[in-house]
């Protein structure tokens, strides 16, 4: 570009300069230099479209032309819509919903034998749940940082815990403990993910059984189960997982210690008073009866030595096949503590440093920072202000705190940047506040929109954040988007909070899926595959299946416990590509895409016979089910793999039995 | 902002010039300048992030900040995912997932008795099917354009239609008839929604028996059905709709006749090979074997006649339940044409004036532009150039077509812009062709990534289309986006078309679903609610539910058919909040959430039991189950409603039989 002397005055004057220099097309422009040009000048463009000075930064800074990636994935939960989100940042693009609690058909999940197998490893009192309420992801770490290998998340309606693969982002395993009939602290790992933490919401008797409400505070109990992870198999453990029951408390969120207190679980509570409604019974309704105390209790678990006292014979009982550490043993053995916390409080995260905790009370306006060393010290000396109820030992609050910070009405949450900063969502006046570690004193604001629940700031709860960004995700967003009806999106914003002050960045809605938590990880630490190889890989077993088929291999057998269907997907034509059974036979379809090429997915599905399979490359999937209905079944390739896709069809021909 | 007079050498220059006049920081400008300051001069986020002039203007085209909502709604289909996209244009910010034909349990779609109904409509062989591929979405329409009240749309693998109510954006209808076995030409809609359109895809025994696949050519068949869409009721009639038997040939898309061709509708196919596959039985596979003749059939309907003959006593069979007229009758009553169509096509696309039909074969390299004078006359004149095996007149190929255009390798779908051109995809070499209808001469083409499938530009199937956007639905994505593993998302591109040379504005991933066609609509044709009212309306009825429930009124009943809890939901408690059942008896929950503000949404569930539903305010839910299961089970509000919103709780308590 050739050399300018120009005179501007004002903004605008300046933004068609600006617009002519780059070659954008400008009506006072000649036409040459409007070849290399997009349509509109800046300037117009700003004009047209109403961008404010601050909307074209934004905008420049979350833009992620075609070709370009990431920087950063967010994991987040799919709320009661009970699958995994999984984000792109800054430019705010869903890259994929992963099926987890809920059946998800484009992936299959759900609907072959598989899949199937995962989700029955998720029942509840016999019946396989068909979605969940997703609310805490938790990436695997080391050494107190995210290593991109697995995720973890919890179902608090069903409380199960799901084991996501990050190489393939697929859900490999779900467990779930009728100990307990809700989860809500879960999940959190320990900074090397030898356990993850999934503690109960709502007390009941544990084990699942009933007893009268009125017995609540004898037989209504909380409960911790620290599920043992095996990073090598990468599954949990049941076998080797442990529990240790808590008062009847409502347990809330919960944090794994790190560095300074690695080895220590911290889960805070409300409803310390024990109430549990009863409005048409003359009590007050819960919420009401739940909020009359000015102070809850923090739990502080000794994990490490819970885990001595859980290997020891006779100090555990069996609930529901969970091996229980009892409230009585806890305290003999002195594994759990109680620490006063203001009012109600929801989120407890621990500071990258480890050393600090910072607590939140919905009816409170502060940020509590307590001490690590102080609690331990107040521990080792057994210095208490009474026992609870249960005879659990209660630390002095201000002993054990170094100090507040006021933040506004309705803290719930805390994260961390790279600069010493800590950043706490209030949900009640929209904001999130910016707040230094060091001094405690508030030094920002940044308006949302609106009512916002959880934040997250890029790896902002490990040992070491990024700083960057920062999501505030927002449980109403009533006017923020075009309307889609009375179900209206959540709205999560991306704040850069590497400016001073932090600036807002866009404005994302979420089109399915109520998301609690997420965490962003750095986009290099995935380290995602492209196929499964060699081909013909169950991915459940990370093998080749015994029944994977190759290419000349296909074939029908008729064998004892039914018909065995041995077939490849390739472009453009699935062999073999009809099928003969009677009426009532148990047919097994097992299916190998022979394909290695990135992309080259297939999908399987037999009309109205309500079976699905996503075949991506060299993927080997089974699928049984009785041919109980006579007829003529077309099957077909339902991703457009070919330009002759749609002629990858054959027939299921079901003949009169 | 003040005068300034500067002299600037080259584009960095000038933009850093832009960047401090608009008081973007700036290194070197004074700390006063900063406060009103996002972060990065717009030079130094070009340079940061590697933002090309283009991509700058393709920023600022589609950033939308926070409040401002979009100019168009995009409606895709969810493809195997089963669930309708809701795209906000130009931002390609996905809006909502809504529930079709896949139970979806934030939207507690398919988790409570209403929705539970709405998906039984859609029962193949009596059984519910929990999942849908779904294809084509298709607007209602006006007079030809877009009204914006309904949405219908198809399922391929279990053939089913469902109708959108876009108020609330929730699916009301779903039916199915088992006449056919797929369908793919569905839906699309006459100029005033008079009917729905399915078409079937691959051939079978009509009504679903089984005949055996040697006796393909005598006994299995294609069919059209025609729903009635009583838009007083907003629902489909079934009595009131009928079918038509087609050759079994594999019917592609169609399109419904419009302005000069209403009262028509157009169906292509392929395979008029009639060729089944059969691989391991010597056979080519059916890919090959459906792509021996250059030409296949276009089927031409003269609906409005057909209406008639379908009225008349003994013109019609009842097969599945559903009116059919036979093909002999068709032909006797010449209701059904055949026109020869170049090779293998795939997209039939009406013109704005209804005056002309472009159709694409997969395995030609042409936009054929055939002339609905032309074909009336031949029609009129009964000039055939011969009749099919099953009887059906055959026009002539040279005299139907006004020409051709040479596109490129494997063009599939056209769309139209307000200038006179048309749009056509091209899967083979990834790009969007542009051309002039006048004077069929091919003008521009955008490169795409990668394998384009269907394109949907703004109202661009509609007798006044608007131009300015187009969006390319891409079937592979490979490496434009950051990996999520194997499977891959697809890739919708948005194109600007009011420039020349077309734009590529923006790249979106699809999270979920292999989406097929979509269509885009003004956003001031929406006029969506917020609330229902009054509270304790039943959206299906729209009308106050039987069961609502008010303040004051909440109760316990017991009757023959089992326990009846009226309760509401407020925030921040259910009443009641408890209920106690007896194990084995039937609780029937009717739940009115009696808040009218917007989005004061609530949630309900009770853990373990597999139910879920989702209650918009003054949305009244009922949920019917047996208690098979003795304990205590907590139940909550799943939707984070307010600062208590974890107190939101109750307990279902289930003492022994």
């Amino acid at each position: 570009m050739g050399f300018n002397r120009i005179s501007v005055r004002g903004a605008s004057g300046l933004v068609v300069v600006l617009a002519a220099s780059l070659g954008f097309g400008c009506s006072s422009q000649p036409k040459g230099q409007l070849s290399s040009a997009p349509s509109g000048s800046v300037a117009n463009l700003m004009k047209e479209r109403g961008l404010s000075e601050a909307d074209v930064s934004a905008a420049l800074q979350t833009y992620t032309p075609t070709g370009k990636k990431d920087e950063y994935y967010t994991f987040a939960s799919g709320g009661h819509g009970g699958n995994l989100i999984v984000i792109g940042v800054p430019s705010m693009r869903i890259l994929k919903y992963v099926g987890v609690f809920t059946p998800e058909p484009w992936q299959g999940y759900g609907y072959g034998d598989q899949s199937n197998e995962v989700l029955a490893g998720g029942k509840r009192f016999g019946k396989t749940m068909t979605w969940g309420d997703m609310h805490h992801p938790a990436l695997s770490e080391t050494g107190g940082d995210y290593d991109g290998e697995f995720l973890f998340v919890n179902d608090k309606a069903n409380p199960r815990i799901a084991v996501i693969r990050l190489h393939d982002f697929i859900t490999t395993q779900i467990v779930a403990s009728e100990l307990i009939q809700t989860d809500h602290g879960a999940t959190f790992v320990t900074p090397n993910t030898e356990y993850v933490v999934e503690s109960s919401q709502y007390p009941a008797p544990l084990g699942g059984g009933y007893a009268p409400i009125e017995d609540y505070e004898d037989k209504y109990r909380g409960a911790a189960i620290f599920w043992k992870f095996d990073r090598e198999k990468g599954r949990i453990d049941p076998e080797q997982s442990f529990a240790m029951e808590l008062p009847p408390y409502m347990q809330d969120l919960a944090d794994a210690g790190k560095l300074a207190s690695e080895g220590w679980v911290f889960i805070n509570s409300f409803n310390t008073e024990m109430a549990y409604g009863g409005t048409l019974e003359g009590n007050p309704p819960m919420e009401s009866g739940a909020s009359q105390n000015d102070m809850d209790y923090m739990h502080v678990i000794d994990l490490k030595s819970a885990e001595k006292v859980a290997a020891q014979e006779g100090k555990t009982k069996k609930i529901a096949g969970m091996k229980v550490i009892p409230l009585k043993v806890a305290n003999e053995e002195g594994l759990l503590h109680l620490i006063p916390e203001p009012k109600s409080p929801h989120g407890v995260d621990v500071t990258p440093d480890g050393k600090e905790l910072v607590v939140s009370g919905k009816l409170d306006t502060h940020a509590t920072v307590y001490s690590f060393e102080k609690i331990k010290g107040l521990i080792d000396a057994k210095k208490y202000e009474g026992k609870d109820a249960y005879g659990v030992p209660i630390l002095p609050f201000e002993d054990s705190i170094r100090g507040q910070v006021e933040i506004g009405l309705g803290p719930l949450h805390t994260q961390y940047d790279d600069k010493g900063n800590a950043y706490t969502s209030v949900f009640i006046e929209s904001t999130v506040a910016k707040w230094s570690l060091k001094d405690l004193k508030l030094t920002g604001k940044q308006k949302v929109h609106y009512n916002v629940g959880h934040i997250v700031a890029a790896e902002g709860d490990t040992v070491s954040p990024d700083g960057r960004y920062l999501i505030a995700m927002n449980k109403w967003a009533i006017d923020r988007f075009a309307g889609v009806g009375p179900l209206v999106p959540q709205n999560f914003q991306l704040i850069g909070i590497d400016s001073e002050p932090m600036q807002l960045l866009y404005d994302m809605p979420l089109p399915l899926g109520e998301p609690h938590y997420a965490q962003m990880i750095k986009a290099d630490k995935i380290d995602p595959i492209n196929i499964y190889k060699p081909a013909g890989m169950n991915p459940l077993t990370e093998e080749r299946s015994l029944d994977a088929v190759k290419a000349g291999e296909e074939r029908i057998e008729r064998k004892p416990d039914g018909v065995h269907v041995y077939m490849t997907a390739v472009r453009s034509h699935f062999t073999p590509d009809i099928v003969r059974v009677k009426k009532g036979e148990t047919v097994h379809m097992h299916i190998t895409n022979v394909e290695q090429a990135h992309d080259a997915t297939h999908g399987f599905t037999i009309c109205s016979y309500n079976i699905h399979s996503s075949l991506e490359p060299g993927k080997h999937v089974d699928m049984t089910f009785v041919a109980d209905r006579e007829g003529t079944f077309p099957f077909y390739c339902t991703e457009f793999c070919s330009a002759l896709h749609l002629e990858m069809a054959g027939y299921l021909l079901v003949e009169p039995g």
